[in-house]
């Protein structure tokens, strides 16, 4: 069981613990003679870790992405924690837990998905209906779909994120749905329940949170479009208009071409869809940096990318 | 009763009935005399006149935003309509029907009033429940708030509008405002109710709906932040922390400068109801513009400000 | 055959001949009566008409983008002018000319098209020599892809105008393509002539070129990543990194999310590809706005877009 | 008297002397005991501090803004200097000078009064004249505004910073008021006095400058048309049409709403005012930025903000 | 001398008088017969035309920016004024006043050079002097100095625009020079005067305001450098450090790039500068577009440019 | 010869060889006495250096961009490494080879000047001919155009890189130029070899890459057009018109004024030209930066300027 967390390592302790090898370069030195650059990271955080002997050896005890059980002893070189890595092998995959290295979120997975495919249940259109069902019996679709975060930083970035975030949009559509009127309800929680499933693809989470190369390469809407277009492929007769309206959702979800949509909202299922996801996101986000902080401060530290202090103080 | 009306009008009509004088110039010609140019409108659209006799008998007879009696003949210059008015004169009082001249929410606005004094009954913190009696109980704000319109244009754009919107926000945080974890609910509704209330002085809607000289001078933002500190002051013992955040959600309801909102949302109730005003500014205005349009088209015009077409073909 | 041309209609001219359908409204009047409200159009623009009598009667002779043959009056309205019709018929599809409606390239293009295969049979690259060749013995495809269009407006907005885009910028990197190491070049062509393939759906031109449905919900990148994974199954064994960085030439050939890619360049051919698309697209479209001027001019008009005039004057 | 400044002090220093109380943060160690960990500040800089014994004796020493004797050494940590606290105590008042805390302009405060009071005297509109006596005649608010700076950083950020700011709008509106035609004086020299009395309130200054909770929450043009607002009452019939202009002068002065004006200047005296803030403020914050650089270098390093060098040499 | 003006004429007005030859196209008519499209235009705006008859002779009695003397009958097309032209010959020279073609500034021209020349007498470096005298004892430069209009549209677009621009910055820096220290008067009354230079190249206005070829393709910032570089060589021994800076107020008075500076100001002669002229251009066009309105009316039609209305109404 | 490069350097290592002086700061300590702040450079990067003891006599001993001898220990300090320097003198310039202080070219300048002087000898157009000949047979010039870099950073950042940029651009001209019609090749060849030239001045590479002073000032697009209007007088009967549309590819070249072009290209020459030169500088650019990272490697650093990772992995 791993007890060493990165967010404890100070300057002289000695490391021996198992952490994913997140970054992995074989580098020169002047004289001709290799060392290896490496990353070592765990659900606390990340560390730099270089190897000047046994260069070859070491190397070949882990590949990118691995759990790796190293030995070491860490300094500070221009600033910043770095581990002088002596020894490295391969960690038991019995004395893994994927919960140290990759957080997770706190709520229940099961109890999440339950609730999800109840509110699906209301769903009456036919060929929406056999769609999810399509989706949902494919248990590597329910494995993936279940386990992936919904995103690297920002908001539910952790496993079951990308479920959490579904659920919690469901719901929200499950309350307010009749709302407003002119919404196919059908349509709108299908393309909710789906909007996000590129994700599964986009990332990787195995030791650590990333995007993937086809994430990268291709941006979860023109993956979760794609897998959309396989499954319809098993529903008989799905009718081409409404796989056009649905494919939409997830096309126009992020509201604008600044924010990644190839096409801005054009039906007021897009609009809602759209409105609710980014509200979600945001709610989402601001509220787990908000409650990371001391909670006697009244306000938190700068959030760069949202740019202003948020205020806890009450 | 009003029966001629400007969407109707055609080149070679007689102009004969009671228009809203929305423009008035007195202009000179070269020749030294001077011609009036004026405005009509009533709740379908505007059309230009002139008056080259009796101009100062003519302009006598109405000021700006009056509702006046016209005579004339519609011909059509440079690509416009326009009206060559022989005859203007006050219109009678007793025979003035507002909604004739602006347009009117098809909603009942005692039933919709009703429900959100149901709504805000709910409050339990004493000092929000104080403040929306104080206003509440305050017959002129009462008055201003259940006519004044929501926006100029875009959404809620006529007498009811700000009651339709705020009442449809304060529905949504019913419905949903337990959704979210570590949100005051009694604040979150107490700024949705008033966070728009500067708009009763931002606009006029006598006779057309415009922005009055206030409006335009200070925005309804620090108009409405002006309304609340007033009223603040008949409640006793008001909360200073209280009144800086439910303030901080009026200031912050636009969610950035770019949007006019002299700071962003800094608080979890203001992140929600910059999102839940957007959200339902944004599908009020797009489902009005979409019920324009002809039903058997697939795509509405072009939508300027939006700047994209919407899909109504199902 | 068709001898009234839009642009040379002026008022009181009667209105004898055949026009494309390119718009249809039935409205009504205050007197609760129906009129309809059209658009006609040929390859020299459009006009706007007006039917007041046997309404039902002239409805059911044509649909939306139907050629039909019409009978009218053409006067001028609100400064625009306006056709009243009397009468309208299908066309004899036999006595219709495309070229008549819809503008067509000024290039043979049968020997654009062999010019486009001759530089794709450099391509030595099995998997990509296979996926072109099983689009190009797809008849359907082929009759799409050298007729399409390459925008509405902007630059080869043409019958052929797709081919004659994609042809250029292949004739360009068969003459640059070894001119910067570390490119794949086999890559680099495949994804050239298959990056605006989803144009094919996303435009339709059967009587005026517009977008389609499909083509305003999803937009041509996310169509043409679908029509390259269907064909791609059409390839044994077609390697699935070949596909990633394959389709990422069509994800990211915008240049970036401003200008609707869901994500930038990411590899040297992306990079490149956006590079020679921006330049062909650029170059074709300002030469033909020059083009369209008069050649005794020293400037074009004022060019809205791209809010400028250019320089004719040598 | 302290003797020991910030930007003076090196890793191995022994850290004795008094400090403001910048941060302070109460944190758990992995053992479950908790460490406290604080900034301390004065006019030149911030240290980073950490506490790890006598916790919480040392943390009831001090609250935030606090002035503090603190006892410690100094030591480099993750590449930033961090002192390990051994004692802190409540500084003696007597013995604070606050100017070791918070730099103040090297101007004559009571001087700039005094010539900003005869520069007022001027003013013949007895409205505004009242108005200006009203504030001025109210010592709190004269402590104030003699004290508050102009900015956390970029110009004018010093004790005296606002009294110093505006004379030297008022300076420049007294030389040049009568430049330009149909300008009303008395307005333009009223709106540039007060434009910025809502940063008295924005900012606090007491021990080191930062935004006050209702600076960040409601933002000094907000607060500023607030105070405006009371005074007025003071004065007997102000003119309702006279505080609007007035009001809109403090609303636009910031000249659009990406700068934060919730209405950009609509009056050519919110035109000119904005016009001289902006020149004052970026007058004074690049000469002071230019200043602190080495005379000899012929370039100032670079301005992160206004993104460029200045050029020094001469 | 001219008695009819463009914005007094109506459809149907005879025409009969001299006007500015503004544009003029030699078109085809579908029967290949040839047609003339001309602008004519006079100090109070433009007039389409067309010629059907005796077109070559009529195309032979005038080029581009000459001022003729037209026969022809006033009527409305599409929605605009358009003269059909039934002669056409040139207007005799001694019969022409520049002053009924071009707009003129409403203040004496000589007396505004001469309290130019009083301010420049300040300068002692003697370099700076000599320039100035270079430039101001080249009467080519003089008579070009104090025709040109300082903009073809938003502010001083008039002739003597230029002088009456200059001398309003020289006035004002006169009065506030000394205001900021670090200052070198010299240089900055040398570049204010010089700043726009370049305008004399990239306007012209024999018949109307419009750019010249080169104001188009190099602009004046590029022109008025060039100007500078070749005064300079006649002056003996310029120092080189010194004509630096002098052309980098002229690079960077537009303040940034995005405003068609190749550089910011980076000297505080440059970033005072760039506030004058940036201040007194924005005075001069808002103040002129404010006095063209009704005075009777509170608010100024919307400026399209700066996109608010202006207030009025005092 | 210089053995020790700055990248190799470690805390702890004696510091004994030549440097460029690329920073050099006298400031005071509190004490009083004057301390040295210097920055050392070669080839590989940048140290940060400080003198305590002999100032004055050190700091005699070398003035900014000299090539100084240097001894001292490197430590680290505030997280970087910084060396205490014992003593500087001046290196022999017998012993100095600039290629250890500044990169260069990996490709061979005087093939690749030969090659461009090769493919400009297919001008025909007499006035290009001998402008270019006027350029190529000044040796200062041609001294300065084959040894400038093309930028301080981004792309072509060495001793030959403007030499590099101008000779692939030539190139792609020449294989590329009769693609688009309407183009006059000898123009665009023309401007393409001079589009740069300004940066011989902007630009000092004497011991390491910087702007000098006038290029900070003037920016190159100026400068280039004053070294081109020098040349032009040396031309007989140079043609105005050409000298223009030449000058405006100069002016144009970097495509808007966002990215600093005073006027947006507005000759089918000028689009083509901006277009060739961003894919060349691009092109160079991440390909450099692509190739500097480890080959084993999926992906590239993130890259701050273009904003994302760069994909290496196939």
């Amino acid at each position: 069981m791993k007890k060493q967390f990165i967010d404890q390592i100070k300057p002289g302790d000695t490391l021996m613990d198992m952490f994913a090898l997140s970054g992995k370069n074989m580098l020169k030195k002047k004289d001709g003679n290799s060392y290896l650059d490496i990353m070592l990271s765990d659900r606390t955080g990340s560390l730099k870790g270089v190897v000047w002997d046994n260069v070859d050896q070491i190397s070949a005890a882990g590949a990118l992405r691995d759990i790796v059980r190293v030995e070491g002893v860490v300094s500070e070189y221009r600033g910043n924690l770095q581990a002088v890595i002596k020894a490295m092998k391969p960690a038991a995959s019995n004395e893994i837990d994927p919960g140290d290295f990759v957080p997770k979120t706190d709520k229940d997975i099961g109890a999440m998905f339950a609730r999800l495919q109840k509110i699906i249940s209301s769903i009456q259109t036919s060929h929406f209906k056999k769609l999810l069902e399509a989706f949902f019996t494919d248990e590597a679709f329910v494995s993936g779909f279940t386990a992936a975060p919904a995103a690297k930083k920002m908001h539910h970035a952790y496993i079951g994120g990308l479920l959490e975030h579904t659920l919690s949009m469901a719901i929200l559509i499950e309350k307010t749905g009749k709302h407003y009127g002119g919404i196919d309800g059908d349509l709108l929680l299908t393309g909710a329940v789906l909007h996000d499933i590129g994700k599964i693809e986009e990332f990787q989470w195995s030791s650590f949170i990333d995007y993937s190369d086809k994430g990268r390469l291709l941006n979860h809407i023109v993956i979760g479009c794609a897998m959309i277009d396989e499954k319809i492929k098993e529903v008989k007769d799905f009718p081409e208009k409404a796989a056009l309206v649905l494919k939409h959702l997830i096309v126009s979800h992020h509201g604008s071409r600044a924010f990644g949509s190839p096409e801005p909202p054009k039906t007021l299922e897009a609009v809602l869809l759209n409105a609710i996801d980014d509200m979600d996101a945001k709610m989402n986000g601001i509220r787990e940096f908000i409650m990371q902080q001391d909670p006697d401060e009244s306000w938190t530290p700068y959030h760069r990318l949202l740019e202003r202090h948020f205020y806890i103080g009450k």
